[in-house]
């Protein structure tokens, strides 16, 4: 059993540290600020979990803060990270509590983490339910990018938790986890996960995924989402969006697992997704390259709607491409 | 100015040690298990570069072995990768002249390596006159994968002599680089060549590859090619196809740049291609994953001819598609 990705303890709140992994270690968030610095070094990461942070955050703010200077610390924890809208969304549910005083704000926190418990397993049941229907009786050889399992939420998870789902109906045969650079959240993270529960996995280089899939080995991609737009068009971990392509070409279902907050009725499509441009050194390394060599390095892409076979929701399975 | 890839002096083969760039390392390579060992090692690498390699490896045993002796040590050379088909038709350039007794092994393996050289700039500029006719007129965006330069053939080099080509035309605006996992060719080596010859470059990871070309921030994707079979399927580094998959989505141009003898017309397509699959180490870190974590490390990947749309060599220029 891995520790919880985030809990509230006392007056505080514990977070697995995720840059730490496979080596595990907790750290103890006790101000905004620290709050602010874990969500933007990746300690705490993955968009259902921010929302449950973002909360989190708020609630330590509500113990000393209230008025404007709670709203001033709410909105500075809101943008700690851009894409994923799961994090304004849990700022906005617990800051919405303030008048109650920091105990209703924290109450609103846990409703929101007791929330992302509930809606990951109603995703991994429909998850579960979608791909056997797409894909026959046999147990499925899937293929996912970066971490959308329990650590990138409270418990369970949403492209894992489908895995989850299926794999405690015996019906995985093995999944393709893309190592997913430059953080390696597919390599340090999600394979923790998988080796947790017994699931047979193989890592690959995220620039293998595509001819792994043309190659006939893979049944199904399932990955998790930071944003979806109100067209279906879907920002998730940079390297989601080549997975598509490929799922697309070799006729395979590409499935996107996310808890219905995820979908931002306010953003028309894809287009209008700030990508989040994180710092070249993630990418240039130490020693790696010369002065010269500069890097772009966008956390997220976008997929647009019409390579989605279906988007599964706590709440409905939506086929955007109609 | 970067050393020599690979040069014979007196009695031996000298390389540049390409697993040590940005730093600059040569080694000697004095025996065949020693070039066997080199080309295994990835210390020369590239297909144009391991043509050469191979024949000057068989100019090093017919030093000491003649008869069936020479032809077993020049099989094992030939063997120590399997993908690239420069590689084999070097040894056997080579291993024809041994009649003539040593020397005329290695004026064979000279000529090999001078046919190189011409034929670099042949492709250099046919694929530049090809970009323009292509793109038009204004300073290119182009985007490569691994290490098809100079470092990847004696001097030039097939996508970055295209590169090189354009360059000296005052005709490239930036150079977007993959990095290119595993082994990191693009990181360590492309972009070491493109900072000596002052061609702005941005380093990117494989998974962004294709939103960046989805964003329109590249006007044609450029590459080498390790094997291409009869029918225009084209064999390169892993992570390839999934840039010819993004730029037919996008609408750019992909253009493979090889010598004429990188086209293996005894292959009739892609799936009669033999994969390398090189040790699970080079995705699996040391101590970033637990014990039950397994790997998949192809070390090419095919593209389908009808997503090429050109392939330029230092004869022709080939649109498989028709």
């Amino acid at each position: 059993m891995l520790p919880p990705t985030i809990s509230w303890v006392d007056d505080h709140v514990e977070l697995l540290d995720q840059t730490a992994l496979p080596r595990l270690r907790t750290v103890s968030v006790t101000t905004v600020e620290g709050m602010v610095d874990a969500i933007r070094r990746l300690v705490v990461r993955g968009a259902p979990a921010l929302g449950v942070a973002g909360a989190m955050g708020v609630a330590l703010a509500a113990r000393t803060l209230d008025g404007d200077a709670l709203a001033d610390a709410a909105a500075r924890i809101g943008a700690a990270r851009p894409t994923a809208v799961n994090l304004s969304v849990g700022v906005r549910r617990a800051l919405a509590a303030a008048d109650g005083g920091p105990d209703a704000v924290l109450a609103a926190a846990l409703a929101v983490r007791d929330e992302d418990v509930r809606s990951c397993h109603a995703i991994g049941e429909r998850g579960a339910t979608l791909l056997r229907e797409l894909c026959g009786g046999d147990p499925l050889r899937l293929h996912t990018h970066c971490n959308a399992g329990a650590l990138a939420c409270v418990e369970w998870g949403t492209a894992l938790g489908v895995v989850r789902s299926l794999h405690e109906q015996g019906r995985v045969a093995h999944v393709v986890v893309d190592e997913t650079r430059p953080v390696l959240q597919g390599a340090r993270i999600t394979t923790v996960e998988l080796a947790a529960i017994g699931v047979p996995h193989r890592l690959v280089v995220d620039g293998a995924a595509g001819s792994i899939i043309a190659r006939g080995l893979v049944d199904a991609v399932v990955v998790g989402a930071d944003r979806i737009a109100a067209n279906g068009d879907v920002a998730n971990k940079v390297g989601t969006y080549p997975l598509a392509l490929a799922a697309a070409r070799a006729g395979i279902p590409f499935v996107v697992a996310a808890p219905e907050s995820t979908v931002d009725t306010a953003t028309p499509d894809g287009a209008a997704i700030e990508i989040e441009e994180r710092d070249a050194g993630e990418v240039l390394g130490k020693g790696l390259t010369l002065p010269a060599t500069q890097a772009w390095n966008p956390a997220f892409d976008v997929t647009p709607n019409d390579l989605v076979t279906a988007i599964v929701t706590d709440r409905r399975t939506w086929r955007p491409a109609g």
